[in-house]
């Protein structure tokens, strides 16, 4: 299968394509970042990425495409344009119809190397061993992005059903619990009267 | 002029359209939510949204599209979810040429109710006056989407203008910054030779 991974960014968006199946040498295809400029205004560097990813949906054609997920995290000033950065991202992939993963930084660091602490610098080197590369891959971003399209080869399309079955599980017992609070408010209203 | 204001959200992102010059009546022209299943993946709720929004760029042709500015805040879980709309939002206009703006939710408040600090039920009260409607439009964020709208038309382009100036500035200074770093580490390296 072939996945393309992206480390959406405002400034700097990785995107890294890899062939490759469980239990077989990985293969890297390409890798590059979508730079924009903090000078435009943010729709305008939005655009940017979203042509940027398409064309690379177009090029490479993946059948598979694994984002990193981004938390909310009051320590970056930057995660709102990374959040904007990754919802298009999903949407780039999901309107054509491709199958579209998220992974958690330490999923992809745990992947990799072993460890969900591991920094740039490792996860770098094992991305360089992994695609038997001659250097690790430049900027970080652009390594983070190969680090998830492989980590999506090898964690295969289990995450994704069975994160599909978790929101699936959410949404009832969420509707369950409405439900049990309406029957209560009408019990006690009842009893009001 | 005719303003498409948006409102973003996962769950119910409110678009309003509004009629109008500054000082002359307003008009409304129509508002709406575009709901989305929590049950669903988030990039399929994503594109939800953005064909939403094309049908409504489609329909009413706005001149200017508002979008509320989101900000990292770390009371609120759908954060993440909201900035992703909020891009989604961003893209779909910018991609059509149409011009963007950015307003805060206290500049919304203060432009609609004298206030930056007004509640929904104020905000929703002025909407409904502005407008010369027979009820408040709801849910809120179909209310909010038209004092976006309503904003926008008030505040008119000057608001963009003061925007892509700062923005541009603010390049300007990180880069000089940038600049000034490098040269200081270059002397710093010199006179430890």
């Amino acid at each position: 299968m072939r996945v393309l991974g992206i480390d959406p960014g405002l400034t700097r968006c990785g995107v890294g394509v890899v062939d490759g199946t469980v239990g077989r040498p990985l293969t890297l295809v390409d890798v590059n970042v979508i730079r924009t400029s903090p000078a435009e205004p943010i729709q305008q560097r939005l655009v940017t990425i979203e042509r940027g990813l398409d064309a690379w949906l177009d090029e490479f054609e993946p059948d598979a495409v694994a984002v990193e997920r981004v938390f909310a995290r009051s320590d970056s000033s930057t995660i709102m344009g990374t959040a904007q950065a990754s919802g298009i991202a999903l949407v780039v992939a999901a309107r054509r119809g491709l199958p579209v993963a998220l992974h958690t930084p330490s999923e992809v660091k745990a992947a990799v190397s072993g460890s969900g602490r591991a920094n740039k610098a490792q996860v770098g080197a094992m991305v360089t061993r992994i695609l038997r590369l001659d250097a690790p891959p430049k900027p970080a971003d652009a390594a983070d992005a190969l680090a998830l399209a492989i980590t999506h080869v090898w964690r295969g399309g289990a995450v994704a059903r069975i994160e599909e079955a978790r929101i699936i599980a959410q949404a009832r017992i969420e509707a369950a619990q409405k439900a049990q609070r309406k029957a209560a408010a009408a019990a006690a209203a009842r009893s009001r009267q």
